[in-house]
């Protein structure tokens, strides 16, 4: 911090395991990886590299250790994985991790349908050396899952050694958690919350409005993903109530009043 | 300019008392920064370190200096402002100011309520040392002041020695001088104009429609704030015709006929 | 490629005929023009400096150095060439580009009306010495031009010498092949192409719907265009079938079943 402030919440510090920023980089320069992780590098603690752009990505190995360097481990997008499962090729998926020295990776099937058990299993097979994120909810906005069944999943998948479940929002943040407008299922998340730790979450909420929804509900240290490279000062300044959406949620209200009723929780 | 055009509007130049444009900085690196300042370096006016940043920034103070050594006077976002104040420490925010090294600062009440008489009296403070931009209207989309409230501010505030008046429409332009679709108030806009001076104000228009409205109505020198830094280039070629939406609002019409009518006001 | 995987369609290799990507440039810094050129060195066809940008962009010579350099050739934006056409300044505009050492331009006719006979005849002229790209399609949201008009502009361009007509968007998205909502004119894209060679036209496309819809219909090798700097490993992925939206686009479907249907159109 650059100087001194009451009443500003606490922030967990790195290594996180509660107020995660999970970055997604869909296509960054070498260079502008640098701007990044020079900028993110207390903040951000785990980036993506976004569905399958890892492929067309030149210079992939130097982009990595950059990330590497500034102690921000890297993972490739769930919908890579599931191109190599979709077509049976897993190993081969297994070696190009050990190969660019990726330590974790996400198990997700948000294009394809993986039966629950066959992914519990796969989640199993990689935990045993990997640190596994596994994404629950569809990328296709047609489909609705109800949140008995997010539960059981996320329940399903965190036993089998999941270190994090992913609550799936896409890029756009329209589907899954979120309704096609961008509004966050409320009722989803407060059941979804009734019975899995919140630090086992992160939610991805890559438009302000739902960062805000779950900083007010949450707290500070609320885990959120599918955050833009350009958005992480931004994110973090929101987070401890610097920006004018967040500005009254940990304010005491005692002197001056405050135009704005401050959030109902606290962290 | 690179080449010569006839039809072209005469820009201001440096330092500008009109035609000013301030740029929002949310969270850049330094290297960012500096691409910023090549490109900006005689098209930006002043720069603000979009609300609570600063406080979260890396490298802070080579930050400024990148924008200083360039001709671009820095200021920190209005939150910010009000974080000190709300927390009663306007003291130490005015040491941070000269421990920045800093000559401007933002005056706003947009997230808390400050009656206007205290207000003033606040611009007066700081007016004696610092050059204050004063911001008028809430962020709060349900808080609608009404035209005759915002002239009487804006007369208050530039007589109790504002250099400029910024009227408040946040980085997402839905507030303020804006509907929550963006569009403008467009009465609110005129009704202003004909009590306050066109060159006292600093119109926050983030959007290129808003930016267009503004150019149209009011030539290519009329001061538009919290433009992100990717866009400064492209408001630049809007503001002297040189973008589609603004392709006729300078050519004289006489030949050929071009297919739009130019705008009703030239500068 | 940095890995294999079976199934993925066959882009086209540089320099293309088919399945080009253009890109717009609207004011990127030196420093960043390097990071678009490096990143995108593969995969970019052509950069166009949008609009009028390059009238107010330091360093112009130096940035189409560094593009040229990573083998990109550079255009000036339509609304430029207009801008020199309805001041009666052609020749200026020639020596222009001479001056620049620029081998391409687009003749345009998005903000004025040009009679179709002169804008044929303008083609004629500059294609003698350049690359043309001629713009069909108005930036009025207003003007809807019938698709026999549409054809009969693009057949009579083509036949005076135009390299490739573009199908016009703008930056948004919204106008031309688009309705004001961003969705495609689906019908009049299918009954241009009863006519008109998909060789022979680069669709502007911003929009990540609107670059799927493309690919879905007319495979990974449709030339797309105003695509922006920091999506294009993002859109090369997506070409290839490796980003949710296309993810089944390629796929045999024999196994594992994934969960939607692929395309109906393979390249």
């Amino acid at each position: 911090m650059n100087f001194s402030l009451t009443q500003i919440p606490e922030r967990t510090q790195k290594p996180r395991n509660a107020g995660i920023t999970m970055v997604m980089d869909k296509g960054l320069s070498i260079r502008e990886a640098e701007n990044t992780a020079e900028t993110g590098a207390e903040y951000i603690d785990i980036i993506k590299l976004g569905f399958g752009t890892s492929m067309v990505t030149p210079r992939l190995k130097d982009k990595i250790s950059v990330y590497r360097n500034a102690g921000i481990p890297v993972y490739l997008g769930g919908t890579l994985f599931e191109a190599f499962y979709v077509r049976n090729m897993l190993d081969a998926y297994q070696s190009l991790l050990d190969d660019l020295g990726l330590r974790h990776l996400e198990i997700s099937d948000g294009s394809i349908d993986i039966p629950s058990d066959e992914k519990c299993e796969l989640i199993r097979r990689f935990a045993k050396n990997y640190k596994v994120l596994s994404e629950v909810g569809s990328k296709d906005t047609e489909k609705i899952i109800p949140p008995y069944k997010w539960i059981e999943m996320m329940n399903a998948e965190i036993e089998a050694g999941s270190w994090k479940v992913i609550a799936e929002a896409r890029e756009s943040g329209t589907v899954g958690i979120f309704r096609g407008s961008g509004e966050v299922r409320s009722g989803l998340v407060e059941e979804i919350l009734t019975k899995i730790s919140q630090e086992d979450i992160i939610w991805e909420a890559p438009k302000k409005a739902q960062q805000v929804w779950f900083i007010k509900l949450y707290g500070c240290n609320v885990s959120l993903g599918n955050i833009a490279p350009n958005e992480i000062l931004a994110l973090e300044a929101l987070r401890i109530g610097l920006r004018g959406d967040s500005f009254t949620f940990f304010l005491d209200g005692e002197h001056p009043k405050p135009g704005r009723k401050p959030g109902d929780l606290r962290i």
